[in-house]
C-alpha cells in the first residue's frame, strides 16, 4: 500500500507544531466532516470512500526521509517531529456506513481525537470522501435515469479521469452508485467490478476493411462479440458488416452477435434505424450499446425520443461528474474537551451565513415514518440525548423555528457506527456487492421519489433538538 | 513506484489477444495522440504529464497474479499471457517536450510501435497527458489573470482534488502553469514545489478567543505569521485582533505581520476595507490574501472593482479546472506498416465531422513569424516531408482549401523530439524548473496576446502540407 501520509496541507503541519508547542497535543476535540450543498442541485448524495479512508488511518506513517524533509523546512520544533516520528491515530471515528444517502450539513465522518491527530488526518479524509461521494452520487443519477427504461450502464472513464487514482476509486465509486461494469482492468482485479471492453475504432483502422476486422474479432470472440459500426458510416457500411459476420461467421457455429455499439452520430436516429435493421434480420437479441458524452440529461433526452438501446458506455462524463466536479465536503471543530471532561461546543460562523456550523459532540438520527417506511427527517442532538420516539418528540426546524414540530408515528435510527475507538478499528467492512446493494435498497424503501428527482427535488429536513438549537443560538447571540 | 500496468481499458487487452493470435503481433503501427477542442475555449492548452508517461512505459510488468487474474477470465490464450508476462516497450515515442504550448488536431504524442505494445499503453498515455494537461492550461488561465494584476497564486486544492493522484499530479501541473506555491506538503517533497499554509478556522476556534489563537501563532511563527481573520467578523474582531497582535505581540520582537487571509465574504469590498485599515496602521507590507472558489473570471472582476489583494488562494477551481473539467486526449492509429516497410495512412471518419483524423506517420512543425517571433501556424506533414522556408513554402489551410497559401519570411521549428528509441529512453527529461520556465518563455516571446486572451481568442491555424492534404482527401473520397 501506497504511503500517502505527507499528502495533506501544510498548514495541518504548522497548526499541529503550534499546538504541540503551546502543550495541547493531549486536548480531545471532534472535528465534523460534512458537505453544504448537493452535487447537480439534487435531493441527496450517496456517499463513498469510508474503506480507503480506513486504509490510509491504518497505514499513517512518517518515515526518516519525511521527517528530514520537514526539518528542513525549518519552521518545526524537534520534539514535533520526534511526536511525528512516532504517530499513531489513537482517536475515535463515527461515520455513516458507506453507500448511506446523506444530506446536506450532516455529520457524515466525526473524529473525537488528541487535536493534533484530529487535524493532520483532514486532507485525506477530505480528499478521499470527497472524491467517491462525488462519483457515486453522479453515478446513482446516470444509472437510475438508464434504468428507467430498462438499459444498463457500464464505465468507461479512465482515460478522461483526474489521474490513476480518479480512474481506479471511481470506478468503485460509480458501481456503489449502480453501474454494471467497468472498462478499468485493475478495477476489476482489485474490487471485482466485472471488466467489459471489444474493440477501439483502431482495430477497425488495423484491417484493410471493416468486414475482415468484424470477421477477425468474431473468430477469436465468437461468444462475446460486439461490433464498433461507426468508423466509416453507421448504416451504408458498419451494420451491413456486422450482420453480414452474424449471419456467415457466427451463426454457421451456433453462436449469435451479442451486440453493436457506436460512438458518435445521432444516437437517438441510428438507435431506432439499427434496431429496425437488426430486427428484420432476425436479430432481436443483438443490443444496442452507445457511448459518446453520455450523462442523465442525455439519457433523459434519447428515452423522450424512443430511442433503442439497451447498454450506455458512460465515460468522461461520470468520472469527472462534469456537470458540477466538486464535491465541497468540510470538516469543521465541533467542540473541545476541557479539564473536566466535558466537550465545550464550538462554532465558525464566517461572513456567509450558509457557512455557519452546528457547534457541539453530536449523534444524527434518521426518522422514517411508520407509515411509509421512508425517511421523514435527519435530526442533530448533542451526544449525550436520546431520541424517544415512543411518544410525540419535540424538535426545532430552524428554517422555521417559532413553529412546534413534533415527530409522531415515526421510527428512528442512529446513522454513525464506531469505525475506531481509541486508535483500534472496531469496524467490520462490509464487502463492495454490500455497499452497492444498501444503496439500491435505500432508494428503493427509504428514500422518497420526490428526493430522487432530478429537477427541484424536495429538499430533506435536517431538524435540531430543542436542546442544539438553544446552544446554537446563544452561541450566535454571544459573538453579535 | 506503484504498477498501474493493469490501469487500461479491457478492450485493449482483447484487441491485443486478437492480435497475438492472429499473428500481427510485429506489425508496427503508428498512433497519434491530440484533442479536439481547447479547454474553456480557451486559444491553447499547456501540455503536462510527460513525464509520469515516461516513467509508466519504464515501469510497465504484468505480474504473476495479474497474469493469473486475466488467465480467470477465460477469454485469452496462453501464448498470448505468455507474452504478456514477458512484456517489455520496444517501440518509438516521439512528442512535444512537456510545457509545449499546443493546439487542436495536432499530435502531442506520436508512437510507432508494434500494433500489442502501442495499444496497451493507451489508456495510461491520455489519462497521464490529459489530467496534467488540463490543470496546467486551467493554471495558466488563473495565473495570468492574477499575475496582471501584481497578485500571485497558491494551489490549494487537495481536498478536493478527484483522489491522491490528482492532488499530487494536479499540483505539479499547477506549478507547470504557473502556481507560485502549493499548500499539498506531498508535492513539495516529491518535486519540490514551495509548499506553504499557515492556519485553518479550527486553530481560531480552538482558542478561547481570536485573539489568545492569533497569539499564540504569532508567539510560534514571528517569521511567518499570516492569520485568517474571518472566524467571527472579519471588520469587527478579525482584523482588530490581527493588528493588535502585529502592534502587540510581533513589532515588540522586531517583526512584522506578514499578511492576513479572508476566505468568505465579499472579497473586493474587504480587500479594499482591509488595505486602508493596514495601511493606516503603517502596516502598508502586511499582505492580503483571499480564498473561496477563486478563478480566472473571479480574478477578473475582482481587478475591476479595484481589489486590493497580493495573493490568490486557489482550490478546488483549479484542482479540478472546474468549469470545464475533462481534457478530451485521443489516441488514434494513422498508419499501418506494410510489408515492404511503408507506412500506410489510416484514417477514421465516423458520423461526426470533427472526428475525422490526420492520416499517416507525420511530422508536427511551428511557423514563427520572423518579424514578431511569434508562431504564426501549426504544419503538419508527412514524416519523410521536410519543408524548407528559405524559399516561400506553399500549403494548404484545410478550412479554405481553395486559397493559395505560402509562409515567407519565416522561421520553421520541429515541435517532436524522440523519447523513446526502439524502446530505449533517448530524452533528457527537464527539471520542473525548466518546464515552468518554458512555458512562461513562451507565453512571454511566441504565442500571440490574440491567443492568450479568454473570449474568442484568435485560432492557431494548423495547416497541412499539400501531399498530406492530397492523400487525406483522395482517402475521404475513396470511402464515400
Amino acid at each position: 500500500m501506497r504511503n500517502l501520509t505527507m499528502l495533506m496541507d501544510y498548514y495541518e503541519l504548522t497548526m499541529s507544531n503550534g499546538y504541540f508547542i503551546h502543550g495541547f497535543q493531549d486536548k480531545v476535540v471532534v472535528f465534523d466532516m460534512f458537505y453544504r450543498k448537493n452535487p447537480d442541485d439534487g435531493g441527496f448524495v450517496v456517499t463513498a470512500g469510508l474503506e480507503q479512508f480506513i486504509d490510509y488511518i491504518q497505514n499513517m506513517k512518517f518515515t526518516d526521509e519525511d521527517i528530514t524533509y520537514l526539518r528542513n523546512k525549518g519552521e518545526f520544533s524537534e520534539g514535533f517531529l520526534e511526536y511525528l516520528s512516532n504517530f499513531k491515530f489513537t482517536g475515535s471515528i463515527d461515520a455513516v456506513p458507506e453507500g448511506t444517502i446523506c444530506y446536506p450539513n450532516t455529520p457524515i465522518v466525526t473524529v473525537t481525537a488528541p487535536v493534533i491527530e484530529a487535524q493532520l488526518i483532514e486532507t485525506m479524509l477530505l480528499l478521499t470522501i470527497n472524491f467517491q461521494s462525488l462519483i457515486a452520487t453522479k453515478a446513482s443519477r446516470i444509472c437510475r435515469a438508464a434504468n428507467d427504461a430498462g438499459s444498463i450502464v457500464m464505465e468507461f472513464g479512465a482515460r478522461r479521469a483526474h489521474g490513476g487514482d480518479a480512474a481506479i476509486y471511481g470506478s468503485r465509486a460509480a458501481y456503489i452508485g449502480g453501474a454494471d461494469a467497468t472498462a478499468t482492468v485493475i478495477a476489476d482485479e482489485m474490487f471485482k467490478i466485472p471488466a467489459i471492453g471489444t474493440m477501439a475504432h483502431s482495430w477497425i483502422q488495423f484491417f484493410d476493411s471493416e468486414y475482415e476486422a468484424f470477421k477477425a474479432y468474431a473468430e477469436v470472440y465468437p461468444d462475446n462479440c460486439v461490433l464498433l459500426i461507426d468508423t466509416y458510416d453507421i448504416l451504408k457500411s458498419g451494420v451491413e458488416n456486422a450482420i453480414r459476420v452474424a449471419h456467415e461467421v457466427l451463426e454457421p457455429m451456433g453462436k449469435r452477435l451479442k451486440g453493436v455499439r457506436i460512438d458518435s452520430g445521432d444516437l437517438a436516429y441510428f438507435s431506432k434505424k439499427l434496431r429496425k435493421k437488426l430486427d428484420a434480420e432476425h436479430m432481436q437479441d443483438c443490443k444496442i450499446v452507445v457511448s459518446n458524452s453520455i450523462d442523465e440529461f442525455l439519457i433523459k433526452s434519447l428515452q423522450k425520443q424512443g430511442a433503442k438501446i439497451d447498454s450506455y458506455g458512460v465515460g468522461e462524463r461520470m468520472i469527472t461528474s462534469k456537470s458540477d466536479p466538486v464535491f465541497g465536503g468540510v470538516y469543521k471543530l465541533a467542540a473541545v474537551q476541557n479539564d473536566k471532561g466535558e466537550f465545550v461546543p464550538k462554532i465558525k460562523i464566517s461572513e456567509n451565513v450558509d457557512k455557519i456550523t452546528n457547534p457541539g459532540r453530536k449523534k444524527l438520527w434518521r426518522i422514517y415514518s411508520r407509515e411509509t417506511g421512508y425517511g421523514l427527517a435527519d435530526l442533530l442532538t448533542f451526544y449525550d440525548e436520546e431520541v424517544d420516539v415512543t411518544k410525540p418528540y419535540a424538535y426545532v426546524d430552524p428554517i422555521k423555528p417559532w413553529k412546534k414540530m413534533k415527530f409522531e408515528n415515526v421510527d428512528v435510527k442512529e446513522l454513525h457506527v464506531p469505525i475506531f475507538k481509541d486508535g483500534a478499528l472496531v469496524y467490520n467492512k462490509p464487502s463492495l456487492e454490500e455497499i452497492k446493494d444498501f444503496v439500491a435498497y435505500q432508494l428503493d424503501n427509504l428514500v422518497w421519489e420526490e428526493e430522487q428527482r432530478y429537477e427541484n427535488p424536495h429538499t430533506h429536513y435536517i431538524d435540531l433538538s430543542k436542546r442544539l438549537y438553544e446552544v446554537k443560538e446563544s452561541m450566535l447571540e454571544s459573538v453579535e
